[in-house]
């Protein structure tokens, strides 16, 4: 039997709680229910049960009764996958899980693979490709701009522009194919500076997606942010001031847990992410001096620069530690953030007279900060809030999170490069619609209009069980 | 507001997966539904909506789309909390989870309490008190002799069997009553042979379930299991044969893991809790003689004694080593079974030579293993498996797992032995009378028909969240 046509089954629940489900997909989910489940009221006949309607009673293994549940009941074309489905509730017992599941497979399902719900659905279509990868980033979402993100393309925002730039590039094609068809008569039917103005267009809409990959990818996994500084200047007490202020926050959201997200922190809806900070945790700083390769990797990786100095520093060493830093990521938009750490040990006039000799830039900041008695901390998370990325971040533009959207909008770009540079120097049409066909595939693999077994079994086996 | 009044709401299932289920019970539950959630088809009143019916549609904040969720509904009586109530499922993300609880909480919702949704439940009557606390225990269940006895008790076996020895007492009680009514007229309406025969027949019966609760503890908690041996016996690496096994079989159950039971083996549905076994893990075996305190401890808090000994070692000693055990064991009922390990050292012969001069008593086993080799391990299963206290397990008498109503059935118990004496012994009926009533008390405690807030207090805190 080929795989699609056969009904699947998975636990679609996280481990633990109160509550299990179960998912059956398939043209057999309710033949394969009405034998190992009997419903309280017995005049009802399982198989013939409409859609989205409940059943209560007993899930039973010969005489063995395995759990009382609610089934829910879903009829093609109307569920998730399109298929007939249902969705066992029962109770979270380890053992009931495994003893439902083996009946299931027992009477003629077989266990889904990661994905395979979403990817029949998509098969069914329900949803597009770029809305199928939306649900395992839905699922993985944490912060709440992951989730609008995610939310918008699941939804069709995402594949709404991909469409619009493909329904451009179409009419496009056919007017340079009509010219093709009738190429022997010389005819011209397309106006190339009307030609050249869509191309243009198209291709700055299709820039301006990959363009918004830097931050849609800051949104999907995390802001990088790294600290560095001199030994002791107390580099670890300012990553564990900001953690802790950040785990007592979150964990008064009940069912979350710090433990997976250990060296992150959420401001305002977005997640920054400390990078490298394995020597930061030891209780002493890991002997590291400015300059070395080491500090410029952990750098290059980041996003926002938290320098650590100390308030008893020279001014000239501070100035002198920036201007390093500044050298390092002059030209690549990184934000580099200048604390002066240790405010407890000095007077107050001393931060005063710093103010004034340490050399600060546009677009850098400069924050006087006591990690060790948490002061300015607050300060610091509010003034990483307002770094220029969520600037981007509040509008409507469709972002692109993506790795495989973005490089196939980083090929439809190249294509279209290659179509002006044909317009403006009169190559022949037949090449030119070469390039255009290549735009259209690449912006078709996207929304899976076009694809392959290969780019689908690499989507789908990042997805969960169940999913 | 009464809390029993208020519509409380909770996850129900476990944190991960690709669905999460939230759980709304309570009067409110259907127009607080419709405030946040937008049905797919608009005609339809989301408040209206009846019973065992699902409804598609989004979750809404504001403008912001929280989440595209399945609803299901219930109505009153016929919900699991006996009130109205509706599950929410939605995808498993944390940050939805979140927004999807405070928005429940924003329109009027409360947070449920560890157990409040079943606590509410046992207060509609919907199920008994024994029943109730069933329900955390099948949830909890990992094998199937857990499961077997927990889902017969929330099923109400257990409350049947109680409610019969309450219903022999309550006969007695009114006409020993009848008695005390007419006491000034020394008329005696009961046949006192036929009461005691009663009294008899139902102290019996408690008597039988008070000693099931042994078997009901290892059925719930595992049968204790301890390896006791000299030195390099080979303690540890039997442990590790046995736990390597048994971490084969079940890492083939999805969503399943090994962390949570280390140190427990499940044998045709019973686990097997090998206790104190802190030391064996080390590569070499602590230091330990026989018969120091620390072995006695062992042995005490065992069903199960695994006794290491070597091929290589002199019979006498193993003679003597088995008879301080079997010194230490007497009349408790444990289980030795006599292992000789180490078989791969010597030729066959050697085996069939020792087992002659071993001195192996009645309900004692002897068996020649090879840790090293895991020759022997899978017949030494097949032992265990077979020990007496399966036999009781395989009847289906009902059996006590609960501590409080283990002791509950040992004051019924003691009530009835007093009022047994009180009979023979011509005690005046008012006396008597006040025993009977006391048994009757404990029997209703079981099941709920007597109860005080502090004993729901501690049944349902150990009840997750959500149940």
């Amino acid at each position: 039997m080929i795989r699609s046509e056969e009904t699947i089954c998975a636990p679609a629940s996280g481990a633990g709680g109160a509550i299990s489900i179960i998912r059956v997909s398939g043209s057999q989910s309710f033949s394969i229910c009405e034998n190992i489940f009997l419903p309280a009221d017995k005049n009802i006949k399982v198989s013939e049960q409409k859609g989205y309607s409940i059943l209560f009673g007993e899930i039973r293994s010969g005489e063995e009764i395995i759990d009382e549940v609610l089934i829910s009941f879903f009829r093609s074309p109307h569920s998730y996958t399109g298929e007939n489905s249902v969705e066992i509730s029962c109770h979270a017992s380890p053992y009931i899980i495994k003893k439902i599941l083996e009946l299931l497979i027992k009477n003629g399902a077989i266990s889904a693979l990661p994905g395979e719900f979403t990817q029949r659905a998509f098969m069914n279509g329900k949803m597009d490709l770029s809305q199928a990868e939306a649900v395992a980033d839905i699922i993985a979402s944490t912060t709440r701009a992951a989730h609008k993100v995610s939310m918008n393309q699941m939804r069709g925002g995402f594949s709404k522009e991909i469409e619009k730039l493909r329904f451009e590039l179409l009419n496009f094609a056919s007017l340079i194919e009509l010219e093709l068809d009738f190429g022997e008569e010389d005819v011209e039917f397309a106006n190339r500076k009307e030609l050249k103005s869509i191309i243009i267009n198209v291709k700055e809409l299709a820039d301006r997606l990959t363009n918004s990959f830097e931050l849609g990818n800051a949104v999907k996994n995390g802001i990088p942010v790294t600290i560095v500084g001199k030994p002791n200047s107390g580099k670890s007490t300012l990553l564990n001031a900001l953690l802790m202020e950040d785990k007592a926050i979150v964990s008064d959201i009940p069912g979350t847990t710090r433990d997976s997200i250990e060296d992150t922190i959420i401001i305002d809806g977005l997640e920054y992410r400390f990078i490298d900070t394995a020597g930061l945790h030891e209780t002493t700083d890991v002997i590291e001096s400015m300059g070395i390769k080491r500090t410029y990797e952990k750098i290059n990786q980041a996003s926002v620069i938290l320098l650590t100095d100390e308030i008893t520093d020279n001014p000239d060493m501070i100035n002198k530690r920036i201007s390093a830093i500044r050298d390092m990521i002059k030209n690549t938009g990184k934000q580099l953030m200048i604390l002066v750490n240790k405010t407890d040990l000095e007077p107050l006039q001393r931060q005063s007279d710093l103010g004034k000799m340490i050399d600060v830039r546009k677009n850098e900041m400069l924050l006087f900060i006591s990690a060790q008695e948490k002061n300015g901390i607050e300060n610091l998370r509010q003034q990483l809030s307002e770094i220029s990325i969520r600037e981007k971040l509040n509008s409507n533009d469709v972002i692109v999170t993506n790795v495989r959207h973005y490089e196939a909008l980083l090929r439809v770009s190249e294509s279209l490069g290659r179509v002006l540079y044909g317009l403006d120097n009169q190559i022949p049409e037949d090449l030119i619609a070469v390039d255009i066909r290549q735009a259209i595939h690449y912006l078709g693999e996207i929304t899976g209009l076009i694809t392959t077994d290969e780019i689908l079994g690499n989507i789908f086996k990042n997805f969960c069980i169940g999913k």
